[in-house]
């Protein structure tokens, strides 16, 4: 692993981890996280989704988001959209990049989306082409690419080929869903090493969850196999909200954490980060599943008790 | 990574994860988990420490439990021993492996057991001397091997030595401890490949701490160097009860489904082994950490819930 090339966290706390959430975050309480999380260094910040608010009402303000959220130079601001609709609504806010999606499989993509995947790739393929016409360039996400809550067993050539064909649409960098978390060391290594007989690493991302704690010895496997880009949430938001404790989405932190003790060069900071984390717990009401995070909150708990119990010392 | 050869997990559950309960185990309900570790197919389980009640009262039972735990074939039984009286209960309880123990580092070996690293080793001599000379076999713990919370980075060097101390004593097996959970993929690789430089395979094992989510990803990198021998704690049993959710030993589990997806043959049923764990979080009162469990858990509530709409459907 050639640990001195940089490796880019691309956050999708924001969309991914608050739509999944049960409580609505007001709008202004997103902007801030936004800008804390460009604060603690995040490069990549996927802000909301321009999805109906039928579908997901704790994004129905993606329109305000999108816009008001305070650009930083040196940030990549974008949004998911499913659809020329959405893609409008992503021009209006001046978004300079979007995100596509569909699934590796035609079940998953059926019930996600209503659509076959040929149906899907259709309406991506005008999507992408009306976005980089209008200048913004274009991320494809593919989701289940390991395993799939239908059908099971994911073949690496489906996925070749749907890479294939969002990279022929002309978006600029696909990422590789373990949407349900089930993937393994083995499987990113084959697969990514597949993938890399026809594509440049700096054109995929590897997108984890960590639902059965695989996901950083999954990072890993990508990152020897030189993949530099991940998508994370910070406190690792977007965790089934109705299983305590249960993880979705790779925490940030844990990434960080990792990749600081590992010497591999990353733009993030912990301590600003974890700030973001802490706000977003008070925002929704609960602990988040970020392993690092609840270390963190353990130390400084110790900490508190060891004062607390100076101070009585002191004081008696 | 030659994933033909058998991995071993060293299961230590009821000693390192009861240790840190708060909460006394009744030693039938001890009894009862130690035979359903059997019954997952764990071929080693580390019973008890005989240790003080005084500073351990959660296994203050040591002797029954160590005496009347079944004994099953191929399953070796273990216990701590932290000097020659520990050795004498673990000899009349019939056992034929102990496992004794030390830090890397002077500060943290003091503070563990209020000694000096030369002394605690003069102890650790003579007890391995008693056990070999009375057919006992011996296995060695050195602690915080990849970090200390008093002095932080651990020189390989010094590791190297303490291996070294150990081995020449007779000890047929040396588990090198990440205590605290700091440890990745990167030192785990250092530290291992260097030591296999002196030291076969099969004499060394990894106690991993999943504390920052780091723990399946070292075992990876473990893996990779030739390791195939792993301490884990069914459910995760041992995180640091006061701060919930957060994460001790590795757990069982969560190896388990790593290696299963892997395709690395072990001999662990997890269904038979999430029974345990489903068992002793009855018995403690408290959820455990292990994600594999979570996960499953979330998968049955999902299921009971569907069933139960199902039913409401039909009946009305």
């Amino acid at each position: 692993m050639s640990i001195e090339e940089q490796v880019t966290l691309y956050e999708v706390g924001l969309r991914d981890g608050l739509q999944n959430e049960p409580a609505f975050v007001p709008t202004d309480d997103k902007l801030v996280l936004a800008r804390m999380l460009a604060d603690a260094g995040l490069t990549r910040i996927e802000l909301t989704s321009f999805v109906s608010p039928r579908w997901i009402p704790q994004l129905a303000d993606h329109e305000r988001v999108a816009h008001d959220a305070e650009r930083r130079p040196g940030v990549q601001y974008s949004a998911l959209v499913p659809n020329r609709r959405g893609l409008d609504g992503a021009r209006r806010a001046h978004l300079d990049e979007v995100a596509i999606f569909l699934s590796a499989t035609e079940t998953h993509t059926q019930r996600n989306i209503n659509k076959s995947i040929s149906e899907a790739l259709a309406v991506l393929s005008e999507v992408s082409a009306c976005a980089i016409a209008a200048g913004i360039r274009v991320r494809g996400y593919i989701s289940v690419v390991f395993g799939c809550p239908y059908e099971g067993a994911v073949a690496t050539a489906r996925v070749h080929a749907l890479v294939r064909s969002l990279l022929d649409m002309g978006v600029f960098e696909v990422s590789l869903g373990d949407t349900i978390g089930v993937g393994n060391p083995r499987q990113v290594k084959n697969l990514v090493r597949s993938l890399l007989t026809e594509v440049s690493p700096d054109r995929l991302a590897l997108h984890l969850h960590d639902t059965r704690g695989t996901a950083l010895a999954n990072v890993v496997s990508g990152l020897d196999e030189g993949i530099r880009t991940f998508d994370t949430s910070f406190g690792g938001l977007g965790g089934c909200p109705y299983a305590p404790g249960a993880a979705g989405n790779l925490a940030t932190e844990d990434l960080v954490y990792l990749l600081d003790g590992m010497g591999c060069p990353c733009s993030v900071d912990l301590d600003r980060l974890i700030l973001a984390s802490l706000h977003v717990t008070e925002l929704i009401g609960r602990s988040l599943p970020s392993k690092v995070l609840q270390a963190e909150l353990a130390r400084r708990q110790r900490d508190l008790s060891r004062r607390a119990k100076a101070n009585q010392t002191t004081s008696t």
